[in-house]
């Protein structure tokens, strides 16, 4: 466990994680929020849709970010503040998703991080991107 | 499986979901994100934050809104375009969460719809607050 | 439920337990232990790998016999005490995994009986080997 | 995702994980190992053994020191060679486990670096206690 603080981080630090979407996550994140949205779990209805199979909840895309922010970098201790997200392309079951994270602007005095974000699929393309503002940590975490 | 077109929505039309967010809930979205924080899943650690206890993954209690817009208003067909959500309390695990969606702006022309979200819990404290625009089916599903 | 008490078990006695490895077995095993490696859950990393396709877990494998020991042979009240456990081949998902123990040593004095264990997976090659040392119920159980 | 190769390891190097062990975790782990031995998912027989509540699995509580190895030290590319564990004492459900790892020896020229390994819970009781054989990645890992 460790983190840094606002004066620690840097203008264009970055982390990355990457992830596999599987049919467990897509269920699993149905039913631990409640959408059952069809386009999500029902594979008729999906290959009627301009989709064309199932597709990942946007915000399960989304969440993947979080873990970055709050492990690695600024890391244990941030606390988020406000967040968007655009969603540029679908994200299918199977795909292989790249999250990264970049400080790009810092406010000492606020104590406050903005991070620019970007979600890419196996193939280059880039399926979401966003700004999430957070908060470091006033003390850094080191264990 | 139902839902509105933009001509058929109105301003301030609104809708509610309410769950109470269980452990196996966190621990799940946990492991389907990869953040493992220790404030979301070691509650030695989480004791001496702030929260004074575990607490839900902010992107889950964001997701408790997704079903409301994909399933119930507008309802399915409905195609996520950006979101935007600020933080403003911590969610602990047992907290019952209710999230109410509300038709904020319409515009017809680019086909898209602006709703308010809000989130609070069993004690009537709002925890969150956003607004997620989205593009309503073109061809409203009745099945 | 039942059990043998150590003077009821005899060398060779043996019990086998089959399981196909899901997709969502790995996953959830991930969250659960916080083992994100990529090899397990990014099948683009795990294709840049000797392995060539993400891989199961080694203590997923490795728990299989644990269902056995504790429910089977010797049966409820089982306590482990120690466990030893070699890795000699990748299991995939989707792998159908057999795994067999069987009594190896018997030291009734100590209450301690020793299982030899070995996996296999549908083309009869073995992925791993050892040995668990449990202490059988000291009266058997009969329910 | 980054590792280190034998050269960079040094004897002494450590790492450190923490986890409240949830009901879900339990009991998810029993569904994927087939181990429902009613110690991990019977309350009213657990009150009748020695433990007097139900108890994780030993190979769960073991389990949690994978993601290290795999992930930290040494890192992605690791390979399991073989592990060996004594269980010392009982891991309730609620309980905050720290697992730690240590490099105990080096063997470059077999590329095998063993680590000892101990498991404690939020009391300070160490609950199990062991050692890992791996391979570090030939080729460091920087992603």
């Amino acid at each position: 466990m460790r983190s840094l603080t606002i004066a620690e981080l840097n203008l264009g630090d970055s982390a990355e994680f990457r992830k596999t979407i599987s049919e467990s996550d897509v269920y699993l994140f149905a039913g631990i929020t409640g959408d059952l949205n069809p386009v999500h779990v029902d594979e008729e209805f999906a290959k009627t849709t301009p989709f064309g199979a199932r597709v990942a909840h946007g915000p399960l895309t989304f969440a993947l970010c979080a873990g970055l922010l709050g492990t690695e970098l600024p890391g244990v201790g941030t606390i988020a503040v406000t967040n968007e997200v655009t969603y540029e392309a679908p994200v299918y079951i199977g795909d292989t998703i790249a999250v990264r994270i970049e400080v790009a602007a810092l406010d000492a005095e606020r104590n406050r991080a903005t991070f620019a974000v970007t979600w890419g699929n196996q193939d280059g393309k880039q399926v979401a991107s966003g700004t999430m503002v957070v908060k470091p940590p006033k003390v850094a975490v080191r264990v």
